[in-house]
Formats: structure tokens, sequence, C-alpha cells
């Protein structure tokens, strides 16, 4: 699909300010893709469709999840995630993205997983440190990213974390185990 | 078993310090206790015990943990957490303490698990808070075990997560699982 044909596509889906974010995530994923070797073009896509479920009610969100099979165990933790997977989804069936690299950088966006590939790493990263985020900790990240994605991603997983335990919720599992998976690869 | 035989007992396998902090988490079990209803001569044991492998070669509890299989999960995990298990196991083999509330409480101590009993969150607590501990968000939890345990050891978790985080070191998973499975109940 062609850029402006995916992001008009997107628009409708999206608030304003989403719509922007999503620019803004754009943007990153394509500098991130280039400066650590990922797929421009499907970092890209991937980042113009990563929200694309986020406006859908939680109850269709979690039938979604429910028929897809394939992230179950996200429907136990805040429906904040909920649609990366929905969305996953809903790319394929309504936008016609076939091509898996992209969906499971969609899918995952939110949780991350152990042995994320470099696309979901990049699509990740960019969703957290895109031009607009406002938060203690993301410029920490953005000069991490500058040199080294997982270093980025660690920091960006841990900061994760620590504001989830700070307002008293639940800290999806898999969110744990990226960053395991990552401090121990580096040791 | 008597308080001054089961003291004498664990002496002969602690360094003058530690054993300066089983007394501590010993004083403060018994308080905790008394204060949320558990046993208190359960708990009494469980804090003379709770250290007793701390200083077995990592090799000899890894060995014990792995003839045990019960806790091999943790041996993925920083050896500091090892001696909680491989303890469990000594106290029974070596020193003849066969209840199994006090067994558990001694194998949880380091790692917490969802669905933590009375007394495992007791010594959990306990040996947070014992008097000689001296660390940045021990007193916080001090406060909050004078009037809700579930409190203090949600605030014990989320340090420890923390503390683990800003080492970069591997959370063990069931230390998140318990944090979750606690917010979870209060919410």
């Amino acid at each position: 699909m062609k850029r402006d044909q995916a992001l008009a596509c997107v628009k409708e889906q999206l608030t304003e300010q989403r719509y922007t974010h999503t620019i803004g995530v754009m943007d990153t994923a394509v500098k991130l893709a280039e400066r650590f070797g990922a797929d421009v073009k499907k970092a890209e896509t991937a980042a113009i469709f990563h929200d694309y479920a986020k406006f859908r009610p939680k109850e269709e969100m979690k039938q979604i999840i429910l028929n897809d099979n394939k992230s179950l165990d996200v429907l136990d933790f805040h429906h904040e995630l909920w649609h990366a997977p929905a969305g996953a989804v809903l790319v394929k069936t309504e936008a016609g993205i076939t091509d898996e690299d992209i969906l499971s950088a969609i899918r995952y966006h939110t949780s991350g997983r152990p042995g994320m590939t470099l696309l979901e790493k990049v699509i990740y990263v960019a969703d957290y440190i895109e031009p607009g985020r406002r938060f203690p900790g993301v410029d920490e990240v953005r000069v991490l990213a500058e040199e080294d994605l997982d270093l980025a991603l660690i920091q960006a997983l841990k900061n994760t974390i620590t504001f989830l335990m700070t307002k008293n919720q639940a800290v999806f599992p898999d969110t744990l185990a990226t960053y395991n998976a990552l401090v121990k690869e580096r040791q």
C-alpha cells in the first residue's frame, strides 16, 4: 500500500491528536529503521497502522482477541494493551495488510515479547520516543536510541514497568519477560 | 524445636552479621504475626531458619534445587535467590523441621509467589524491614507494616523490582506475579 493511501486509511480511525502522534511514530520509525538496518518500508507501514484499533470499543477489541485466539493473556490486564493485538487483526481484515512482519510489529507494540524482531523493536521504541511524547525519562531513551536500539528498548521497558507500579497497576508479564531476555542477552 | 535450640542450630550456619540479621527478622516476624494474626511460634521458627542455606556453595544449592524439583525456575535467575528453596530442603533434612507452613515461608522468602500465605507474607516483610536494614524505601515499608501487611508487601515488591532494574538485573517472574496478584486483589 502506498504511503498516502495508508495514511488516509488510518486517519479515518483516529482522533486528530492520535493521527499527529502516528505521523511522529512514522517519521521516527523510518529513521530508526535506516539507522539500525530494518526494512524501512515495513517500518513505515507498521508505524502508520500501529494504533489503528485504538478507538474501537473495549467489547469489540475483546471479541476480536477471543476469536483470534493468539493473545488471550492480554485480556487479564489493562485494556490499554488490547488495541495492539486487536489492531493486528483489523489491519489485516480491514486494511488488507498481510505481511506478518508488519502485523507482529503492530501486535507487540504495547507489550513487547521475549525475542522481539528488529522491526518490532523499531516500532516499540518509535512509539515511545516520537517527538510528541513528553514524560519523565523519554529524553534518556531518545539519546540511547541514537546509538543502541536494545539499550533504548530496555530503558523504555524499565520506565514503563516503573510507571505502572507507581500507579499500582498490574504489569503484563511479557513486558517483564522482554526486559529479562534483553538484559540476559547483554550479560 | 525450642527457640534456644533453633538459634544455636542456625548460628553455626551463619556469619555473625547474618546471625544478627536473623535475630532482627525473628523479633520483627513475631511482632507482625501478633499484629496480623499469624501463628506466632511458626513465624518465630521460620524467621530463625529463613537464611539457613545462605552460605552454602552455589553448586550445592543448585544440586539441592535440582533434586528437590520444585523450584527449578529459580536456577535461571540470580543465585542470590537460591538459598530460599535450598534452605527449605536443608531445614527439613538437617534441622528436622517438617511443618510445611514453615518450610514454604522459607522457600518463598526471596521471591514471593502469587497466593502467598499469611505466614509467607510475615516472613517476607520481616526480612525486608528488620531493624538492621538500611536502604532507600525501607522506612516507607516499615510505616505501612504498622497497619496493612499487604500494602507493606506490595511496596517491598515494588522496591525490589525497581532496585533490580536499576542494576540491569533480571527480575524473577514470580516476584512480578506476586505484585500483580496483590494489586488485583485490592482493586
